[in-house]
């Protein structure tokens, strides 16, 4: 079963949005055993947008597209739909009811109310643009809206069921997911040729995020050879694996369950590192805070950091992130700790700490700080990106498997 | 002339990574006067790739492909080029003293230094995947790294370049682009509307996301009309509007210029608005760094905020807002100061206060401190960008309008 995914909408295509709706379903369908085979953005041209979804049904079992459902002068995707598949509007009072006590007298209900006559209408629990689910034998079309939370919440509230009942999973195909850290892709690129080459049925995939790295098997037959090629990994790189997608969550799970807490400096990395930890739910269990220290003056009042070592180590420097870390402990209550101090750029670098210098230290409370210097790429994002990812993996090297990073 | 982008992979169809590619050529295109009609993400199967790039070729006079490039083992998209363009590879020597000498003896060179035949190639200064263009009549491709970095860096070094010289921008429409905060999009879309009907020609997008609206209008033709609409808008919504298309670059351009900082103390937003502000090359010219305290422990330690009220009023309170406010101006040099407390969920709701509501302050040393509660959307990681959001609406109306958004 061929199943393609689209997004609407000009300022996805001309770059002002970034498309995070295709990546969400992406996940959910690969998950649920849906083997995505393209996907597609379309600009809200509707002859442009009529075209495109057109091709893209004739080319599957299934379409599920996202974007330009509503209320808005630029929203013209209901009345395309209605074009391919040759119907009406008619008013949904139900719906209109439940959307009026829900929201109150919005002036946008009447229209939103109204629905093509052959489609399942899937509940928007949230806005007032409700999704819409096309049977047909020559292409299905499922229509949900451009909000990510509203999308998100009428995927897996609503059309995940309609998906199971309307198009069965059948035939699968197993694979197996490893996710390393503090590992570059040329390192375990011998070993996913070697395995491609004995067997050319498998379909390998190494994607490197910055200072992470995922490799996923797949094959359709003889299933326990997945086993095999992860054993071998995890042999070679045995404190290098860690439990994905996401080592912040790893690091969560570890600390929640060792009941200890964890406290952050942060220099260059601005709250990035913090941020990262608090997307997940229940950060609170474990994690107390982060001082962004931005400026030489926040750390010293805040962190304790010696006038001394910034004038003659600078704020850039191993002694800086030691004291930035010593300086945790002595404020707070946390049993482990981590700062970042360096130039994410573009300007500030010097000739001995050019742009991409970052040093990073990682203590247990009355336990070694481990630290040292690492290189990011020079470009300011990047270095960001990288210095936290390798913070995470060193500390979760360091709760995993007891390693030191630096010393 | 058609353009179209193509970013290739199946960690981006499968979600697992987000097309950050697509957003950036699509800007970058936009800008330079291209009109994108559609982006496609394809899958690192070999016949999937030949098929969506032939398509697309076939639509366009220009197709920008991104991804695939790399030495490994699911890197096919210099293979596939050369089937497309019935060409071969050769070893391109300069390319490869050149790579050896930047980047030391990699086992990839020699495979990265093969090059197809009648293409351009585009020079990769930071990785090992350097960029290509085919020209043709039947459709010129133009394929750059997927690494994000080195793709921007080849597009904006050499890629820019080459398409002004083989594809340069005929007749263009003109645009404006407005930026307005703190508004929902229905108080502006009846406005949009009547523009609409009256001017059937024009193409009016709105484009929300958290606590911001993005309006843009292009013409073809009589472009005064362009500042007739802008002039309208702005005076309906004189102290909404700001200089987009980032509010915190708006924001960090008022601060520098008059020499004046900000303290951020953080709760829920747990670093995420320290971070959007560090995100910006020189920062630090204004922004101290934010105090991210995520226990009740670091607000009273580092923001004096007292006991009592933590006690009496709940972290979670306009007085502990407040008081977080005061504690900046105490123990930093601050000209201005923002705290945000929340609940950003899922967990940690009560009847009083449900997930979603934040509560902002915001201060002028020896001014006004402007509090409030605001309702964000319960999901936490919108409820997090659309707190951040509101502060920083707020923050740039009190800095460029006067207005206080709570008192």
């Amino acid at each position: 079963m061929r199943v393609e995914t689209v997004a609407i909408g000009n300022e996805i295509i001309e770059g002002r949005t970034i498309d995070t709706n295709g990546a969400f379903l992406g996940r959910e369908l690969t998950e649920r055993g849906y083997r995505v085979s393209r996907h597609t953005v379309l600009s809200d041209e509707p002859e442009a947008l009529f075209q495109g979804l057109k091709e893209a049904l004739s080319r599957s079992t299934l379409v599920v597209a996202t974007g330009g459902l509503g209320p808005t002068v630029d929203d013209l995707t209901k009345n395309v739909s209605l074009r391919l598949f040759r119907t009406a509007l008619q008013m949904d009072s139900n719906l209109y009811d439940e959307m009026r006590e829900r929201l109150g007298d919005l002036p946008s209900l009447q229209e939103q109310s109204r629905v093509p006559k052959n489609a399942i209408v899937l509940r928007n629990q949230i806005g007032t643009a409700p999704g819409f689910l096309f049977l047909s034998t020559e292409g299905s079309l499922m229509l949900l809206p451009g909000v990510p939370r509203e999308m998100e919440q009428i995927f897996r509230d609503e059309a995940s069921q309609l998906l199971s009942e309307h198009f069965p999973v059948v035939a699968k195909e197993q694979t197996v997911c490893l996710y390393l850290c503090q590992l570059s892709e040329l390192e375990l690129d011998p070993i996913l040729r070697e395995i491609q080459s004995a067997h050319p049925d498998a379909k390998i995939g190494i994607y490197p995020s910055l200072g992470s790295l995922q490799v996923q098997f797949a094959v359709s037959r003889d299933f326990d050879r997945l086993d095999q090629w992860a054993e071998r990994i995890r042999k070679i790189f045995p404190t290098h694996l860690f439990d994905g997608p996401a080592i912040h969550e790893a690091i969560q799970r570890a600390l929640i369950s060792r009941g200890q807490t964890l406290a952050l400096a942060e220099s260059c990395t601005g709250g990035a590192l913090c941020s990262r930890l608090v997307s997940m739910p229940n950060a609170s269990k474990y994690l107390l805070g982060s001082v962004v220290a931005y400026s030489n003056e926040w750390k010293e009042h805040f962190l304790s950091v010696k006038h001394e070592t910034l004038e003659e180590q600078g704020a850039v420097s191993v002694e800086t992130a030691r004291e930035m870390v010593e300086g945790l402990f002595q404020h707070t209550k946390a049993d482990f700790a981590i700062a970042i101090t360096g130039i994410a750029g573009p300007i500030g670098g010097t000739e001995e700490n050019p742009v991409g210098t970052i040093f990073i230290a990682i203590g247990e409370r009355g336990g070694t700080i481990d630290a040292g210097k690492i290189m990011a790429p020079p470009h300011r994002t990047s270095a960001i990106e990288f210095a936290l990812q390798y913070a995470l993996g060193a500390l979760w090297r360091r709760l995993a498997y007891q390693t030191l990073t630096f010393i």
